[in-house]
């Protein structure tokens, strides 16, 4: 095991480009021909059409015809058949379903192939996550459980080399950022906009060197460029008629001369026709697609003679050589051809697969699944911190056995590019929330039994899991109980506790008994809502004990939150309104707005409501279906919007698209800032890409961002900045203005496979989903704007967990009683710094990552270098020892190499070879600890 | 080597019970409880949709997804994953072509999988041969020719003991006839009409013996009617929710606990429901459909499953006990029990699948494909005699190579039940067609060599193979030529000639010069025609010259071939009618008429012509599209009606189904008679089933019944014999008629899979296909009946085939100056013994069959035993061994063993056990032959 560091310098840059380690495996190429290497692949989506598990097992065929248990049987036995076959697999969610079924034998015969390299890891999280709408810490958690599988069980055969995105709708520079630190060699993607890759064709810029973030080079490839323009692209598809899957039609090879239509001279003409020279003399073609290799042997007994009969014909002078190979192979001799490459420093928002067609709707599509998998993850990271620090008797306590496992693996499969992308059917949406709250209820047992070792008190814990809809049947029936809070972040929160409650008075204490301040307040609907401020300590918790007062009649409207718009210089309007989702038909192109697809009608949005409403009531009603409730608290530099948004009306038969629209009078010079999976920002600009010259087609979809955490719009003096709390779309498609989709109601399919209106109801919601969000506004200057929005939003991400006792408070609250609550820190970490992961690794183990939360150059105090001592991190666990990792903890960060690359000389960026090497942004570090306080257990 | 025989008693009669051989392969079971035979297989059509080289490759996926070499590749993988497993095969057509592509070692271990009883072959024909538009000659041929492969490749372990017939649309007696004799212990089938299959389920009489001619017991199955009245059949498939192919959506075995949805439970209780015991305490059960088992994981995986858990429950209590089987498996099980049987002694025509869908459309469908096979047949036994007779030579001789193979498969796949039915897609029509015309391409050089050998002329022979409408280059443009006949028959023919010619006045003289009565006639069309009679010796040629003696006018009207329709007591009225066909749209049903299924819209059909021509006239014009000329020949006692319909008119968006009926004043009672595959004749009866209570609903479609080659009516003074030249549908719909469909052409599909309305049109037809055909009328009265229609039906059969040279006739015609020509016999073959088979099998030895071609009873003078010396039958070849073979010729008849089975007592027929032991209706034997006049090869 690698030394241990004890002390480490976190900076906001990171550089990484070592040296080439050679695969073995890799068949020969002919350095006079042109190489062309097939790779056989599948693509199996960790639920879309299906859920996960019907997708594994072949269940509801009549949906979708796809069985992965099926594929991984068959790919199998038919590498085992030649041993020059290959095949690559990617989404370790089903590998490991699959894996854990096989005898040992069975299991090691995979080893084999996978250590002769004939069976290869790409990718290797979990799933293929979505790159618009995912948070980067849950990207990293589900790739982390994939990686750390597949090294387990494979060791570094197991190690993916390369990343493999080949289909998520546009492209983050945030994931070829993480891509990089986890230690992969090239990225490999499929979906750009059709302008762009026409032009980086005609440029042969098909491969690229993506400076990741402001200064990490990652290679990447858009493998799919290779097709000429005008003819409709492959995907990660075979060329045209070389597709010998169960599910495709063209025509196999027809070898025998015995048989009618032998067509062996056709085929090889045909293929020789479409291998033509790209920048080097290789090119990649992926021989497969959506859940193919069911039938493995459709596939390889037509490629076996595909090679065979094309490579005969260099006999004849052909210069064409066609072999076996994986994108990592491939890789290879991009690197051995010793080429500089073409650099990109943006990224690949907003993907169009041709004029009229932004995938800019999945931005916003299903709102409340969006904030679901938010919550979820909020919760997850709180478990995970709490089996930390509440030791073993976390997950076998008191209250039973719980684990965090199982909400890892429903995060996991959530991160998936068809399911918190909104794009999955509405029965598969179904299913992924059902996972996540199958897995809160086991980490809420874990949670129990943490706070149950951690306070002493083996009270019943109480999780009121629909405050967002002010549903608590404890607080609304109870004349008293405690609420206990929990705080994930490293720095202390205070935090507006809002409680559904049908007494009129109450008196609220903290855990000292010293009274706070609270209020009843008429919530508008059948209940009232008592309303307080917490405060909790870093990793640590603080109770409050509440007691009923008196029953009386509600309480007249709030006055205690005014409203504070004052003492800023800008102008600052605010409506809501929707626009007419297209139908499809118009003259310009029949493309309906849908799930995927963002296409208004008109560019020009209804008004939701004429009162334009400068930001002056507590409560604002808009439409029946629109609704608002606005709030200062009293210690917040932030305003909170909480929107209520639904059911939208479809009785006039128009899809709706809700938007609010923030208007000021920023001069912003057409210019805004979006955030990248919820991490580092990037400057948008209207009808405007940084690397060819636009043709806009849409003025309003086209313009549109992913909005991950937050969206900001400024000019030299002033700046508005918008954090949201789930993924959304927005744009400024005026000057001054940011507008953020809310929710969307469609009547037609977008036709991109998920065949269904995007049109939720339910049981609870027959008249149309209704969803409530909140956004906070902050209006700091420029200079100071990221001090604010950064712990903003990581307040946001990662919000207090409130657990409910009934009746009083128990006397014994051993570590509370010093007054400060129970941290599981000794300090508070600095803050440029994260405590991004904290969670059990293995029973000797846990696995730490920090991270430096600011980007270069935003915040004068807080993007600089910072130091934390490991070993005065935590207040009840002692550091024995630390190996640093990389991100994706699957290999030591000393023995993490990879390859260097040139950029082109003359790109704007500054060029870095082989010189640099910076600290990395995130310190992912292996711990060994003793418990300090456990010894009892 | 069995002993040789040279001389045999051919008889009528024929009865084969031997005693039980157990197949040590089958997996045991348990006699207390239900045993379900769980019978993985495919059904692997030889061409329907897709041709047959488009079906083994997996070519044209887009028109139905089906490959068979990647079935057979994938059933051996999984075989050999579990010795439990078990597989049978159908269909040597598609199993050679796989074959001979495996490597030795492939090879090897799938003899190893055969030699134990894992891989099963049934049926083993070439194809599975339709029932009802077949030629029992074409038949035993291509059963031959698939057992043979089998034979040779794998031995006895290889020799299929059960037939398998689970798809052709209805079953004919015949076949059954002809699998007993071929050695099968029974025979399972599919499709029987739907009240019978009600009546046998409650009488329990689905396991049945079928006395399959007029003393045979066949033991046969219908496997179908397991399933309730009500219930739609499975047909070969597996119940209801219990298809695992790919091509189904049936819910996996879902055994993973931690994934959602475990459903072991349901499987097992739904599996239980349907698995309720029937006469013994076994079921079976197909598990597999149409080209299933192409990713033969997706059935074994989750058979194995079902097998582990259903007897799983044993252990609770549970009766039911689950095995791998196959076909041979259960009847030995049925065989076992030692039962007695339901008896059945008519057949199973016509097949309905419900009240108003009778299957009796592809008794015409296609009536061209229908004369194509039905002419082929008789080119092949002549291209398979002259192999024989004229030595190796004819397989490569002056004319180049020749051979018969190609000719014998291309026969073999017409059997198949969708092709010579007319129930297959247009293209794959013209493949058959193209598959004969390719195959007798071979077979006319070889017929050249073997002609120039046994004529020591070499020259050049010209085929003309469109005399049928009345083209042939040669006759039409040449001053002199001379045409060879060949008679493939064992008896002597006159065949009157007829060919297209230019001139008006020909001499026609013999071999030896002597002249011959000819005419030149005005065919209607552009061109004279010429006719004469020949005459050709048994299986041998005589040759004519024809020398054009003039050019002048064309003559008048022929008067040579008056009409001759007195001397008979009976009146005879003839006209041409055509039945409306439903297009689905009325009250009853939605059923239109198409490729499978007749369905008349109104009983009456629509006259072409009020003209009832009395049969006086020589040519007559019904309409602009049916025409027909009658012929009596001078020397013949049978009337020719040669008939032209088409192109059908459709443009009153009616589809046709025409006919033509001859109405007697024969006292028919309702009664007619139809043969079976060409050779032993069935009573019918209008509106009556002889083995229950039929409803009719269907008063035309539903008296149809497959006219193979001839059908009669008739009373105790007279019969109305008509002998046709292909396989037709008719029946006596009124006292005294007879009716005969002739030609369809229809405007809808009728829904059972085709997916093409039967619309035939070609580039030579593009206003719709015009069939000419001919009917043979007799007269003879009952007594004598059997006495003429046999052999005319042999001589319509069997036919002559010309071959035509240019110039003057070779001086040195060295085998004809005999004056009475060549003949390979030494003399012709007794009326009652019809030479069936005689053909090359290897380089040592011939295939000779021999069969006595008369019913039981129906002839006083022929239906007699017969001997026939063998020693004396060639004329240029010495027998010296003869081994006697079972019809199939894959098993030494003395080794032939099949089991008893016992009928119920008490049934109308003699009850047969094991006591009788007749000598077979056919002889086959393999003759080791040594050539007496070709030692100068």
């Amino acid at each position: 095991m690698a030394a241990g560091w004890q002390q480490l310098a976190v900076a906001p840059l990171f550089f990484l480009l070592l040296l080439l380690l050679l695969s073995g495996s890799c068949h020969a190429t002919k350095p006079n021909m042109l190489n062309v290497h097939l790779v056989p692949h599948t693509h199996d989506d960790v639920g879309w059409l299906k859920t996960v598990d019907q997708y594994f097992y072949g269940d509801r065929n009549d949906i979708q015809h796809a069985g992965v248990q099926y594929i991984l049987d068959s790919v199998v036995d038919q590498l085992l058949k030649n041993p020059d076959r290959r095949f690559i697999y990617v989404e370790t969610a089903f590998f490991y379903r699959w894996w854990k079924r096989q005898s040992s034998g069975e299991q090691q015969t995979v080893k084999q192939l996978v250590n002769e390299g004939r069976l290869e890891f790409v990718n290797g999280g979990w799933c293929m996550s979505d790159e618009a709408t995912t948070h980067y810490s849950a990207v990293v958690d589900q790739m982390t459980m994939g990686l750390r599988f597949l090294n387990e069980t494979f060791g570094p055969c197991g190690r993916p080399r390369v990343a493999w995105h080949i289909d998520p709708f546009g492209h983050a520079r945030e994931h070829a950022s993480m891509f990089a630190q986890m230690g992969y060699d090239g990225f490999f993607f499929g979906r750009l906009d059709y302008q762009d890759r026409t032009r980086r064709m005609l440029a042969q810029e098909q491969e690229l060197l993506w400076r990741a973030n402001i200064d990490p080079l990652t290679f990447a490839l858009d493998k799919n460029k290779k097709n000429p323009p005008g003819i409709l692209p492959n995907g990660y598809n075979p060329p045209e008629g070389f597709c010998w899957d169960q599910s495709c039609d063209d025509p196999p090879i027809r070898d025998d001369p015995d048989l009618e239509d032998y067509n062996v001279d056709d085929v090889v003409m045909r293929f020789l026709a479409i291998a033509t020279a790209y920048k080097t003399n290789h090119i990649i073609m992926t021989m497969g697609s959506d859940f193919q290799y069911e039938n493995a042997n459709l596939w390889y007994k037509n490629l076996d003679k595909l090679i065979r009969y094309v490579n005969a014909r260099q006999g004849n002078g052909s210069r064409v050589n066609v072999v076996y190979s994986t994108p990592s192979c491939y890789l290879q001799e991009l690197h051995r051809a010793n080429l500089t490459w073409a650099l990109k420093t943006d990224d690949f928002f907003p993907y169009a697969d041709s004029a009229h067609d932004f995938w800019t709707g999945y931005f916003t599509s299903r709102p409340a699944l969006k904030r679901y998998e938010r919550v979820s993850n909020s919760h997850l990271q709180t478990c995970n911190q709490l089996e930390v620090l509440g030791g073993p008797v976390s997950r076998n306590g008191p209250f039973g056995e719980g684990n965090s496992q199982t909400m890892k693996k429903a995060m996991a499969v959530a991160q998936h590019h068809d399911a918190v992308s909104g794009t999955e059917k509405q029965h598969v949406a179904n299913d992924y929330a059902r996972r996540l709250a199958d897995g809160w209820r086991h980490c809420q047992v874990l949670v129990s039994n943490s706070l149950a070792a951690l306070t002493g008190s083996s009270a019943k814990r109480i999780y009121c899991d629909n405050l967002n809809i002010s549903v608590c049947p404890l607080t609304e029936s109870s004349k008293k109980f405690s609420v206990s809070v929990y705080n994930p972040l490293a720095r202390p929160v205070t935090w507006p506790v809002r409680l559904p409650v049908n007494g009129t008075a109450y008196t609220v204490s903290d855990a000292k008994g010293q009274p706070v301040d609270c209020q009843v307040s008429n919530r508008g609907f059948a209940i009232n809502e008592l309303v307080f401020q917490v405060q909790a300590p870093p990793l640590g918790f603080s109770t409050y004990s509440v007691s009923l007062l008196q029953d009386g009649p509600p309480p007249a409207a709030a006055t205690k939150h005014q409203v504070m718009c004052t003492g800023q210089s800008i102008s600052l309007t605010q409506n809501f309104y929707w626009y007419n989702a297209s139908d499809g038909n118009n003259s310009e192109s029949d493309q309906p707005s849908g799930a995927y697809i963002f296409r208004p009608n008109s560019s020009t949005p209804f008004v939701i409501s004429q009162r334009n409403s400068v930001v002056q009531e507590v409560r604002q009603w808009f439409a029946p279906w629109v609704s608002q409730v606005v709030r200062l608290y009293s210690d917040s530099r932030a305003l909170e919007l909480e929107w209520t948004v639904g059911p939208l009306p479809i009785d006039d038969s128009l899809g709706k698209e809700v938007i609010t629209r923030l208007d000021t009078s920023i001069k912003t010079c057409e210019m805004f800032y979006t955030d990248s999976n919820g991490r580092e920002v990037l400057q948008r600009k209207k009808d405007f890409r940084p690397t060819w010259n636009l043709k806009q087609s849409e003025p309003i979809a086209g313009n549109y961002y992913p909005i991950n955490s937050r969206a900001f719009i400024k000019d030299d003096k002033d700046q508005l900045t918008v954090v949201t709390d789930r993924s959304q779309g927005g744009g400024s498609i005026h000057n001054g203005s940011l507008e953020i989709m809310l929710h969307r109601r469609l009547l037609y399919d977008d036709v991109r496979g998920v065949a269904e209106p995007l049109n939720e109801t339910s049981a609870i919601f027959p008249e149309g989903l209704v969803v409530r969000g909140r956004l906070l506004l902050s209006l700091e200057r420029p200079p100071a704007a990221a001090d604010a929005h950064r712990p903003l939003a990581q307040e946001a991400v990662l919000q207090p967990l409130l657990t409910f006792v009934d009746g009083g408070l128990s006397p014994d609250t051993r570590l509370e009683v010093s007054g400060r609550g129970f941290s599981g820190l000794q300090a508070a970490l600095p803050p440029a710094v994260h405590l991004l992961t904290l969670t059990q690794w293995d029973g000797d183990s846990v696995l730490l990552r920090l991270e430096h939360q600011f980007q270069s150059r935003e915040s004068r105090v807080n993007s600089q270098p910072v130091t934390v001592n490991l070993q005065k991190l935590f207040s009840t666990l002692e550091v024995i020892g630390v190996s640093e990792m990389n991100l994706s903890a699957n290999q030591w960060k000393d023995e993490m190499i990879r390859f260097a690359w040139t950029p082109q000389t003359g790109m704007h960026a500054r060029t870095h070879k082989h010189t640099h090497t910076h600290t990395p942004v995130y310190l992912t570090g292996l711990l060994r600890l003793n418990c300090l306080v456990c010894t009892d257990q």
